[in-house]
């Protein structure tokens, strides 16, 4: 991950997942969370009405690579018990989106004054897990090298539907050697919870990727001459999803700032 | 596989390796056996005198991509168990090949008469057992489209040298689609028997392959537009080691004639 050993604010240890979500909950810890809490996984959130939580819920189960789903909670209920024993997601991220109609209203350190009985909560796997099983085989990512976030693309490949819910897969982009390319794919292959095995490489233009150097989010990186880019479903692509199903009110994590779980990273490897 | 089930001359069935062994003994079958056995492992067969043995058996250890060794006989003993129950390594091949001091001198039906209480037979995975594989994956192999065998090329990769045996890794071209590649490294990853996951993809250049339009060994096939070059090391690797050590005395299968084995393709994967 991106640092050694973090600690918040007040100096507590943040290396669990409970010491990350304890110092967020306490309002000690105002940062994004990569390199928190090394070995957990790291997880995005969104939190939609029940009205909406069926079809999201189809549409994760019918596009894993970009929606792999590794928890929900029960409706009104703002634990996860399969994510952490103590566990309060109206807390334990550091800094949170409020979506009204598709619009961002704020950004606040808690969502308890905002909690409703009908809100059901979704974490998602992100690249920080296979970024991390990628970084301890020497894989190279240049993004992280530079201190950027990786560079991601609308494609022309679309999601299934499912209800209201819709739009392109989104990919991330990581300049590869050809065999880093294919020692990532055979790691990434066995973490099918945070994204899976790359869904192409080598032909931006074969998914409607015009301009590398013009990503739709994130910092663009350069290819240096004999790399393959490589491309990965990405986390952003149920984000745009819901931000296009018309939800009248949403909560997600701000960008980078994670649900820190109780899962380490080395169990999700089939 | 190229075809299906395969009659002998004779029409004796050739739907287990067995069946194969016994209509090669019986000196019924005088082919290639690609296609028949379906589902069953077939061998690359190098036989070396046992002063050269224990050099070829570290080469072996010491690259396995382009020597997975899937069994070594005792010296003398025409008999392999681990391969099959009932297996003579002097009669069970439809053609051999055999070598002196480095040149071809016949290419008998059986090489009873030549038998010597030195002789070690060593047999090699082969990549049959991953294209069939790939093909049940409906990953698509041109050269089986065209009926050709598939273009292989000298690297500039060298193998890792064992007493007298060295020499640059030999590699099997196959061009895929970039999503077919990405399947065929998560598949043939899974069968590190018969050779594993490709060595290198996409740039030939950066492994000393200059013109894909002139390989070293089979025969041309053009890329198609958006496809890529995918490689993987190749047992001509060992017999090319094999030919340069000075070996004065060896045995090999005749190019397509294999030893068909009593393991299924299917048990192979890891």
């Amino acid at each position: 991950m991106r640092s050694n050993l973090a600690m918040s604010k007040q100096e507590m240890p943040l290396a669990t997942g409970l010491d990350v979500r304890l110092a967020a909950r306490a309002g000690a810890l105002d940062a994004q969370t990569a390199g928190m809490a090394p070995g957990y996984v790291q997880g995005n959130l969104a939190i939609l009405p029940r009205d909406y939580a069926e079809d999201f819920l189809r549409f994760c189960h019918a596009n894993p690579k970009p929606c792999p789903l590794l928890g929900v909670s029960e409706a009104g209920d703002p634990a996860i018990p399969a994510l952490g024993a103590d566990l309060d997601i109206r807390t334990d991220i550091p800094r949170y989106r409020v979506w009204r109609d598709g619009e961002l209203i704020d950004e606040p350190r808690d969502v308890k004054s905002l909690w409703r009985d009908d809100l059901v909560s979704f974490v998602l796997g992100c690249s920080f897990s296979f970024e991390e099983a990628l970084l301890q085989a020497d894989v190279p990512l240049r993004h992280i090298e530079r201190g950027n976030g990786v560079p991601m693309y609308r494609t022309s490949i679309q999601t299934q539907r499912a209800g209201r819910f819709h739009g392109p897969v989104v990919v991330s982009m990581r300049p590869l050697k050809p065999a880093d390319a294919i020692r990532a794919v055979q790691i990434t292959s066995r973490l099918p919870a945070v994204h899976g095995a790359p869904i192409h490489l080598g032909y931006p233009e074969q998914i409607g990727i015009t301009d590398l150097a013009k990503p739709d989010y994130g910092y663009a990186l350069p290819l240096e001459p004999g790399e393959l880019p490589v491309f990965w479903a990405c986390g952003v692509t149920p984000q745009a999803a819901i931000a296009t199903a018309g939800v009248p009110f949403a909560i997600t994590h701000a960008p980078g700032y994670m649900l820190v779980t109780d899962l380490k990273n080395a169990q999700l490897a089939v």
